[in-house]
């Protein structure tokens, strides 16, 4: 019986060698500029993974969330960013993770500054988040003087330091082409110098940026001192649209049932929906559209089937629009694979990934 | 200390009260006109729920997965329809199940009746799955000779019985007012009566519909045998906005910490994204949102903040829209409630309700 033939239920698909030679991949640019490589490990969530970072020379990582640290500490890391404005009311978390390894916090607020201050027993590395244009979180240049005290109330404190200046050049993930992701990073580091410029002689922290997009499309990163990219570990088709990855470094693929065809409307029906995939979409030629389809092998899975997409997600349900080759090629019982649109939402939804050996691969199931 | 001073990370509060009023209306709906109640269990999926069902006397019950099948049927529950397209690859766990309780399953293909008719050594009831309208799958009043065809296997068949014609109007929730939802009901049920009358004297299956929206805002369902609405345990903003509920039927809402405040852009981030709302989304005045805004008080949650939104979410941030008296109340560390656009996407999200007095729901984890 061939590989494919053993699924029953949505199953998510992870092609261990095209992450590793992802992973390779940034490791080697990041080495050759001379750059801190502190991926984001918030888009796999795996201590499985993450070991195979460690074989390629990491040391220092980056989580989003205090329980995700706690995951990543438990497996030996010590070196740990948590990407994410300072939660308050995990104070004390955040306090014991600092008494096991050395944790760098993000603060954009005097309020957040105080309560660390205040409350840790531990010592903490603290960045400033500076938003450049993505307007999520973070201070921005007008903020200057507000940077500079926070920046001040860091050195002047017992145990905290000030480790540098952070930001997530979101804006990129909705580049359309490789100029587009450019301009979004050459102006967040201009930015970002900017505001390291008001601290004459006095600042002595890092520079630390790290999209996907941005961080597949340059070679050189002139000036900034750490990346964290996070999603290349498997790509998908976001960064596909935006021209940030090929088709072949594609790492995770949702293999859903074929339930139901409807050939009048070119339509297939599949067991894999929003709680598989996540709901998150692409617009495609002004219409929307939740994955790209490919045919399952032995050895994985085909390029994108042109001409084939998601249209549709309800809870268990994906409509799928094909060709007619490929819907003539199906029937009810028939396997097929789904390229996610956000591969971190669907490892998310999907809690656990099966290797092309028919291995599973866990990830962290605590509270998020 | 008041009730949510002890929240410290997204949290999918639950309102007891709100949720058995809902199941309360609905039942009595249902006994008053005379109709089989067999709600859909994927919108809670929890066990502990499923009870105040039970004590509401609901005997029958829809399900979407075998998986969840399994867990409803280890609970008790003997009577359950899986309402999704028959998955072939799952046979052996189905035809288990049929060996436990009433199984009913859905069929709209040849193929997929042939399968069951070969492999199952159990009894179960078969629903043919009409598509009125919706073009999820199901067959239609074009396929009128296929149905005779399913309706009459099924007659021959040694184990399989036909049970009747299954739709689900999933227009209804796309509908903007309580007219367009009655319209869909109507041609919806037309529709049935149609393919029904196809089948003269041979046929003695039941009606069964039932979306949330047209169970909630209709009183009676002439000619229709069944409902099986499943979101009014819990309804949401998408509810609200098509008319089918009222603010203070709205029974979950998430609670989410503060942490970052944007003045100059009237935002506040909080801990609370995709990975814990799903990124289902409305559109209100052409505008995109992914919630409701509402203050947290100890005996849950105010009426929506009139002009606040959910306006992004990614990973772990959700950004929020506020009026500057909301936003003057905040500071990183406050706590805020979110209620959701699509309640079954967030509870299959959160994995766990907590109810208003601390306790927590569990609900059902297996392989989805």
């Amino acid at each position: 019986m061939s590989f494919p033939d053993n699924i029953k239920r949505p199953t998510l698909l992870l092609d261990e060698q095209k992450c590793r030679k992802n992973i390779q991949l940034m490791a080697e640019k990041a080495r050759n500029s001379h750059l801190i490589f502190r991926p984001h490990f918030k888009s796999h969530q795996s201590v499985a993974i993450g070991e195979w970072f460690r074989e390629e020379g990491v040391k220092s990582i980056t989580v989003s969330s205090v329980g995700m640290a706690h995951y990543f500490a438990e497996a030996g890391w010590n070196d740990i960013t948590i990407a994410f404005p300072v939660n308050q009311r995990e104070i004390h978390e955040i306090d014991h993770l600092a008494s096991q390894v050395h944790l760098n916090l993000l603060v954009s607020s005097l309020p957040s500054l105080r309560a660390l201050s205040e409350n840790l027993t531990n010592p903490a590395g603290i960045f400033i988040e500076i938003d450049t244009g993505y307007h999520r979180s973070g201070l921005t240049v007008e903020d200057a003087d507000l940077i500079k005290l926070l920046v001040e109330a860091c050195n002047g404190d017992r145990l905290l330091s000030f480790s540098g200046f952070l930001s997530h050049f979101g804006e990129s993930y909705h580049a359309l082409n490789v100029q587009e992701i450019k301009q979004v990073y050459d102006h967040g580091v201009r930015e970002l110098y900017q505001i390291r410029a008001f601290h004459q002689g006095g600042v002595n922290g890092i520079i630390s940026v790290g999209d996907t997009p941005s961080c597949s499309v340059l070679d050189l990163f002139p000036g900034v001192d750490e990346i964290r990219p996070g999603n290349f570990v498997f790509y998908d088709v976001m960064q596909l649209y935006s021209r940030a990855c090929k088709t072949d470094q594609i790492a995770l693929c949702l293999a859903v049932p074929v339930v139901d065809i409807n050939p009048s409307r070119d339509e297939a029906v599949v067991y894999g929906g929003a709680i598989h995939l996540s709901k998150e979409r692409i617009f495609m030629d002004g219409e929307e559209m939740f994955g790209l389809v490919v045919h399952l092998t032995d050895e994985g899975w085909s390029d994108p089937l042109e001409g084939c997409l998601v249209t549709q997600l309800s809870q268990e349900h994906g409509v799928l629009r094909l060709d007619t080759t490929t819907l003539k090629s199906l029937q009810p019982g028939s396997l097929i694979g789904i390229l996610p649109v956000h591969a971190c939402l669907t490892a998310d939804a999907m809690k656990r990934y099966t290797t092309l050996d028919g291995n599973t691969v866990s990830m962290f199931s605590g509270i998020k």
